[in-house]
């Protein structure tokens, strides 16, 4: 038995991926079960409930002997903790390849594309495979999540030549007014603690040896989410001590305007964010322009800056 | 412009594996170029010799600005010097996944079948893009030399199926009786210094955190080889000096009739010999069976013994 599952903190990408390459396994002749490493964040609830489907499971202990396909991820770090003691045997990302290595040859498959949904949905058209009405709504789904709807500078032409593709197939209907639909439900956050607020999309890595959390809430109502920053601000210091971490940063993304607000901890933060981006900061608040995407813009900044 | 190469010390996978993928990016509109890390050997040239073709130049620097791809390896040991200075965009493997990682997202293809020209052909395949003939004799030239024409552990039902498909467009003629002259070009080792017979398909592991070398010579004419013992193992124990290794191993494989005799360099190397294969020991030679695989079943031993 193959156990396929996505990132802890899990987005639309990392859920749907897991169904949909689990089906995808089954299809071709391999037994598969998809799970998750968490609880659905609000998008992820609309885009199932939408769709009429239940969630996957959320994985507790692997089954002896069953061996593991990660998607939407590949560092330990955002995965099962029990990932050492696995085999794992089938990679689908489209992330920066991390500290993952293996034993024996594998299946692996990166593309630098703005959704695992998109290199699913070639895997499928490679393979000759039909692509049945409920992947398809579910990969288009993550398409758009990924790249909000097409706004973040991940975006690739084939994200788009994918997302047309998979409209054919799935009924969704307007395509920007599901997509604004996605993201509403993603920014009602009225009954969200704060601790749950930053970590809904929250991932570590490592910067020249060091533990940073990054979290990003992509909303569609930033003045709500600033509004709580005081609340959030906590929950940062709570996680920063709590995990060992040498820094914690919070980005607030404007999914419409495109913007990054991001919410400065410590001295130690407002170093980083003030040589790393040039952020002008004001009060607890560093203007990281338009840099909506942690993936191609944060992450590779900090990495840079770091000398990682 | 993207540089395309196989490991050190190549062979004829590593080398063809280059020519074909440089000819795919190029064809799918990306400037690229095919090199080499290091000299041919004796099936190589006879392979390139039989299909017209020169020799892709050996890397010496990389051309500034130029991206990486690596085919038929991703272990820095087993690649170019500069390539930690490099940007990796591009990796199309069969081998086990080692210390590679990346600052951004990459493209990357690997499958756990018996050739990179397997790989490779599928690519075509899924971009319906059409084999040139050039391509399909050096893809299947790599797939029999790889797989030691379907001897090899590392077979899988695609090597054969994608040997077929690429018979009815390369012009080779009858499978077996090209597969027995790439063999026979191999074996054909008499003006070979034993430094050279050492290195030809030789790769760095590290066990435990030290490096062991691992060299194989494949070849219908064991015999002659181990004619040559005392000589390999001169060479054998000046490398282990040079190199700083741990131990060194060479195996003589003779392809026809799946057998794989070891030299025994010291007692640190009959330890291992004898603790993680079981292998009965003769003089200097150590007798380790039909293990004619050194990545899916040397390794994999030496792995599980030295508990990395």
């Amino acid at each position: 038995m193959i156990a396929v599952f996505g990132h802890t903190n899990p987005d639309t990408d990392a859920i749907t991926a897991a169904m949909v390459y689990a089906n995808f396994l089954r299809r071709t002749g391999k037994a598969a079960a998809a799970y998750r490493l968490g609880e659905l964040n609000k998008e992820t609830e609309f885009v199932l409930r939408a769709a009429g489907v239940e969630a996957p499971p959320v994985l507790t202990d692997l089954p002896g002997g069953s061996t593991v396909a990660l998607v939407d991820h590949n560092e330990s770090a955002q995965s099962a903790p029990s990932l050492d003691e696995s085999s794992v045997k089938f990679v689908v990302d489209h992330h920066k390849l991390g500290d993952l290595s293996t034993n024996e040859p594998i299946f692996m498959r990166f593309e630098p594309v703005g959704s695992t949904g998109t290199i699913l949905t070639k895997m499928h058209r490679e393979a000759n495979l039909a692509i049945q009405p409920l992947d398809a709504r579910l990969m288009l789904s993550a398409i758009l999540s990924d790249t909000l709807h097409f706004r973040s500078p991940t975006t690739t032409p084939e994200d788009r030549e994918v997302v047309s593709y998979l409209a054919q197939i799935a009924d969704v209907g307007d395509i920007g007014a599901y997509a604004g639909e996605m993201f509403a439900a993603k920014s009602d956050l009225g009954d969200v603690p704060a601790e749950r607020l930053l970590k809904m999309d929250y991932k570590v890595f490592e910067f020249a040896g060091k533990p940073y959390g990054l979290g990003v809430v992509e909303t569609t109502n930033p003045g709500y989410v600033m509004g709580r920053a005081s609340e959030l601000l906590a929950a940062m210091d709570r996680e920063k001590a709590e995990a060992n971490l040498a820094g914690v940063l919070l980005s607030v993304v404007d999914i419409l305007n495109e913007t990054n607000k991001t919410l400065v901890l410590s001295a130690t933060e407002e170093k980083v964010l003030r040589e790393a981006f040039g952020a002008g900061i004001e009060g607890q608040v560093a203007d990281l322009g338009s840099r909506i995407s942690r993936k191609k813009q944060v992450v590779p900044t900090l990495e840079a800056y770091f000398g990682s």
